[in-house]
């Protein structure tokens, strides 16, 4: 772990390989006049070192005397800024010739090459963003669909930060509270009514506790929502697999300039993105061999929040019936959604459609749908219901969900503490233990905004960032 | 092929897909005032609309009355643009959905989504650029060594283009004094002195030659140096290539950022790219087997500006004679390079080294090194052998070097015409016909700057530039 210096000026390409603008970041005291070397406006009589922030200049970068590039500029100054720092942006050609020799020529005019996240950690360590908020900004950058988006956002617009930093203050002015009564020993006086205390606590921890459990619902948004395709062999599993997958980047591709380059199993229905999980099996066995055992479906389902059921209708209702009660007997405990899907209707004869009406009816959290994998019957239909029932399972989206794992493991920890002081006072503990376990939630919270953070925590946040942000 | 209106104001996403920032472009009359639906500047007093050009503005954009990202907004207006129109450039997170959302509120709001190359495409015909210049800015960006950038800044610089245009000028007015003495029908005027137009017409042909010529080293410049390594089994071709292709990438990782995806056997040497050829064969027989036989190896020396034959030192000087023989035979009249790598010096003995020394010595267009691909030992000086071998095949690149498949046609058909005029003068053909030929010439010097162009060859150009260029 490399501790941060504020003293440096760092500098990184931001955007993306291809394309055809490459944005270059430069962040520091320095920025403009290590960029004022390699950078020569267009409009001579304009002195770059005086540029006020907000200025948008063009011109040259120079490399040993010849033109590199015609480039834009941007300048910002601190405060006003991404990182607090006065700033650069160089806006040039997306050659990868281009933006690595702009790179090389900060570094020998005294930048230091940005370390992963550099950018963002020092928003933070400038008081621009709080940890939760940086936080956001990485899963705001990797957001592919409506919902990661809305998290994220909220996130970072800092309604979490500021409820968590309110609770903080209260619980650090009951803290105070307690210890101010130590400082009276003998005496028998309660700064800190024990009551509203624990009435107060009581309210935190049972927040505490619906955050901790948004943290499932989160992970679903911010990962995809882990849909199982299951089913015998021969029922269009793959088919149906291919359907859904292609339809999904036959729409992506027609957005110009969003072509995605490894779609792999994923797609996007009104705003929720879903991930089918382990298809290598279903896309090895090309819908004709199965060789996936019972174990496989097992741990699939397992992993999944929904699981597509896919029968064919041709097999009879009693054969379907029976596969239908093996899996609701193994999901009997969980809040898994459940999807038949009822294939090769295309083919399928009347009675066996009406049997199955007839005999089959689906519970809650279940639904039953006809389609043909092939010619995409009812595939818009079998949509709806993975839209619905992902909706069902990650219900509102208006309150906050936890979607970060440092931030989870804060709070479970938030919750244990909680616990121990109401614990503590219902035994009516002595003041200077209850507040050594009230200090303890406190210290938790704060990591989760940064308040208390350590170079490790730090170090181990932004090496997940990519280099640039 | 599509006409290109410009009547519309088109947008696309103008940075690679990854990394912290995305930027969406914007073009056309319109840009303001359709980028004013959707953005909302952090500064209320600021009237977006009234924007001047080169404003950097901070804001967010928003979609259905939320935030979907806080941006930074570049503001260009007619004619000082990229594009010669209004245009906006919207600096957002580089977030998949964010971007992708952008462009779909742009196009609810009444932008069009730009065809490839547009952007560069409404330059041109705006008069921001030539042709040939626009040509180059797909070679500028896609630029990815020292030399590959130079053709293409120099291009773009509109060197090239101006000369052109000058030639284009002179031959002009030859053809018009030629078709005016037709005008004077029996009268014998010669408003050409055709003395002095022979001159001009035989310095033009042998300039114009000079460039189609260069048009060999333009391509090797562009597409890279092609590199053949031969050689008979297990001497070491494939740790040899290893060990050239893994030094250059570990160099470019070193700089932050630069992460070449799919480096697939091309090194960058002192501004020179190198393309190892047909190298599968050597990957996949792992130095072990080598399962190509000896056609194989013919048509990699026939793809090759430089020949590596690998040589192992204690196969004894016989042997490597025998084959260097081949080799030199097979390229005798040719102006190919060829270096012979006498490998694995880390366990010959001394005897076969000082023999070869003693025996075999090299002509020009030819080096010898001693190596270990092994150990690295002289890999350095090999290095530094393509390095000249190189330059050597390059020569000067300050003069204009063709590096585009369609001015080099243009430039053939020039040559063909300008012979033509030639011969008609010497066979003192009368000026209707040597006019006729004079503005053939004229006409293919005029498809290379655009100033004669249809709808199809643009099209044809800008369908390989990227969408956002």
């Amino acid at each position: 772990m490399i501790k941060i210096r504020l003293d440096n000026t760092i500098c990184a390409i931001a955007t993306g390989r291809g394309g055809a603008i490459g944005v270059i970041r430069v962040s520091g005291a320095d920025s403009l006049s290590i960029c004022d070397k390699i950078f020569k406006p267009a409009d001579k009589r304009l002195k770059f070192l005086e540029s006020k922030g907000y200025s948008l200049i063009y011109g040259e970068i120079i490399d040993n005397e010849e033109i590199l590039d015609n480039v834009i500029v941007s300048v910002f100054r601190s405060p006003l800024s991404y990182t607090g720092e006065d700033s650069v942006e160089i806006s040039c050609h997306a050659s990868p010739y281009i933006q690595q020799r702009i790179i090389e020529l900060l570094i020998e005019n005294g930048a230091s090459a940005a370390m992963p996240g550099e950018f963002t950690q020092r928003a933070f360590l400038n008081g621009k963003l709080d940890l939760s908020q940086a936080e956001a900004v990485a899963d705001l950058i990797a957001s592919e669909s409506y919902l990661a988006h809305k998290v994220a956002m909220n996130q970072m617009k800092g309604g979490f930060s500021n409820e968590i930093a309110n609770i903080r203050k209260q619980l650090l002015h009951f803290a105070s509270m307690l210890e101010l009564e130590l400082d009276f020993g003998e005496e028998d006086v309660e700064f800190a009514d024990r009551k509203e205390l624990i009435i107060f606590i009581e309210d935190l921890l049972s927040a505490s506790k619906k955050l901790t459990s948004s943290f499932r619902v989160g992970n679903v948004i911010k990962n995809g929502v882990p849909v199982a395709i299951i089913g015998n062999p021969n029922t269009g599993k793959s088919t149906l697999l291919n359907r859904l997958v292609n339809e999904e980047m036959a729409i992506v591709s027609d957005i110009p300039g969003t072509t995605r380059d490894s779609i792999e199993d994923v797609v996007n229905l009104e705003g929720i993105q879903f991930r089918f999980i382990d298809t290598a099996g279903i896309r090895k066995t090309d819908d004709v061999i199965e060789n996936l055992g019972i174990n496989k479906t097992i741990e699939k389902i397992g992993k999944a929040v929904i699981i597509i059921l896919v029968a064919d209708i041709a097999d009879g209702v009693d054969n379907i019936f029976n596969i239908l009660g093996e899996i609701r007997e193994r999901i009997k405990d969980s809040d898994k959604e459940l999807i038949l899907a009822l294939n090769k209707v295309d083919k399928a004869n009347d009675g066996d459609i009406s049997n199955i009406k007839k005999l089959l009816s689906v519970g809650p959290g279940e639904s039953m749908i006809f389609i043909s994998a092939k010619n995409g019957e009812g595939v818009d239909k079998l949509e709806e219901s993975l839209v619905t029932s992902a909706s069902r399972f990650i219900g509102s989206t208006d309150n906050v969900i936890v979607t970060n794992a440092r931030h989870y493991e804060a709070l479970i920890n938030v919750n244990d503490s909680l616990k121990r002081v109401l614990q503590g006072l219902s035994d009516g503990l002595p003041e200077d233990l209850i507040a050594i376990d009230l200090r303890q939630a406190i210290h938790y919270y704060g990591t989760i905004t940064g308040e208390i953070s350590s170079d490790e925590v730090l170090g181990n946040i932004f090496k997940n960032f990519c280099i640039g942000k």
